[in-house]
């Protein structure tokens, strides 16, 4: 088991950034303002069979949108923090009030800005398209970019890690009769 | 003549997945919902081809979107099955309705959701960026993305294992006087 | 001089289709249908250059759209021909207006309904994610994809084989004091 | 140190192109007219950490769009300057109102339109898709695309040449517990 599985493996909260991450890193203005943001459907699967798992799910991140609201009433996910400036200090009021630690506690980020929640978790995880610095400081870099499935890659391999992934699969795979 | 040949060419069903397989897998949100879809024109094409051909078209899918609504119009597929949460059942349904067995049906969907109703058919396909544990229990995976022509490539596969694409394209290359 | 060069050197009029050409080939929907399309600013330069150089352009789609219309306003294309079913029989008339021969004509499509009219005309081309079967039938393959550069790439070929993209890149190189 | 960074080491004001550099250069037009522009995070944050250093932000761009207005307003970016057919000239008026020379200045541009302006500065960029005509004559191609962190990779090459990128950095990867 590498050193990345054995972090996740003690994972009770996971915690996601959202531009780059949950979705491309694409801002997107109409002559409105902010406009859209686009999630990737597996990712959404990813979130779902956390949940199912037990583990606690939250988003921390410094913009805020509509858009992003909507997606987690859908998914949900009830622990959402927009407009964060210190990320790692609202995840510890986060931890405080469930009464974890940091090293139970994970976070996915794709910036510059998310070093310092990243390297207080005790697991932490970025996309191939996150900063070249963010990517030489965390236990697991995902093989596709952010909003294309990057999210659902971190909830296998948390969910793999901690021996449940096959149990949650195996449900789609019995009892059929081809 | 492959397998993946042999189970396509009894084909006389053929259900599609939405989101990951017509669309790229992106939900997109705006501030009032989900927002758009995003379809390929090539499989616009291909879908038209399946339906000339004689095979019978469905969509099965998860979630329900007007968006989906108004492309089914615009490509004549009456069968669209949505917010489907057994789609082996609803398949079977639809089979009985129709007088055809599992063996006579395929599939393409691209999450481990799909997995019952792909094991269950006679034909299962996926795309390139479908889920890893998909991509082994599928008869063909496409060299292209969902909703970058994906599902073309998966009527072409078809048409051809039945020895219509050749007429189909036929059409389009005779009687030309260059 | 390559047989491609020799073809597009006498090109008088240059056609293109639109969905997967000068789109990367998504048709968008919302829910009140077809939404939007997305152009590339690449082609735009490539589109007004043919112009310059005194070559007529044209729009031929089987398509129609608002969205279309006025992009083709924006780069002042007057020959746009929208929900054609035949566009080999729509070009005819158009040479025929224009006293021009199918020799001195190129079109650029991306699928099997384009095969008529690109086998037809003098030059044809198609882009690098263009169904294979075009691929096959055309003087040129673009190495970008639709929507991303590719009738650019078509642009600065038909004008480098008729001896005029140099000078028209020129205005751009001189006279600067760097 | 390269040439490169020999001159990226002096500038005092980086100057961008917005369609194809700040964004991937598509277009979007909905049957409204120009709809959306879909810009980075990545680059959002370089640019911010360019005016933190000191350096002089402008953008300089041939088109206009409410959107870019207010991702402008976003990013803190007053000195935008839309719908600019001769770049260089007004690159020019602006460096006699800052007092600053063209070797003091920058400019990333993606199209042969902006040959010009590249080649008075003292330092230019361009986009790995950007054309090809302007690739060969930058100081720079990013490894990324436009609009998915192209300007960020400029940035960051910036503030690395003036000695100035660890410091920035620095504040994300001290004072953390892990």
């Amino acid at each position: 088991m590498s050193r990345a599985h054995e972090r996740a493996a003690g994972l009770r909260l996971m915690a996601f950034d959202v531009d780059g991450v949950l979705t491309d890193g694409t801002i997107w203005y109409s002559a409105d303002g902010d406009a859209l943001k686009g999630f990737s459907t597996l990712d959404g699967h990813g979130l779902r069979m956390l949940q199912m798992a037990g583990i606690e799910l939250a988003i921390i991140t410094g913009r805020r949108s509509r858009a992003l609201e909507l997606r987690c009433e859908n998914l949900g996910i009830a622990r959402l923090y927009q407009g964060v400036e210190d990320k790692r200090g609202r995840l510890d009021l986060l931890l405080a009030e469930l009464g974890l630690s940091r090293a139970e506690a994970g976070y996915m980020g794709d910036d510059v800005v998310d070093l310092p929640i990243l390297r207080a978790c005790g697991f932490a995880a970025t996309t191939m398209d996150g900063h070249p610095l963010v990517r030489e400081h965390v236990d697991l870099v995902t093989r596709r970019g952010g909003g294309r499935g990057a999210a659902r890659e971190v909830c296998d391999f948390i969910l793999a890690a901690q021996g449940k992934l096959d149990a949650l699969h195996a449900r789609y795979l019995l009892d059929t009769d081809r």
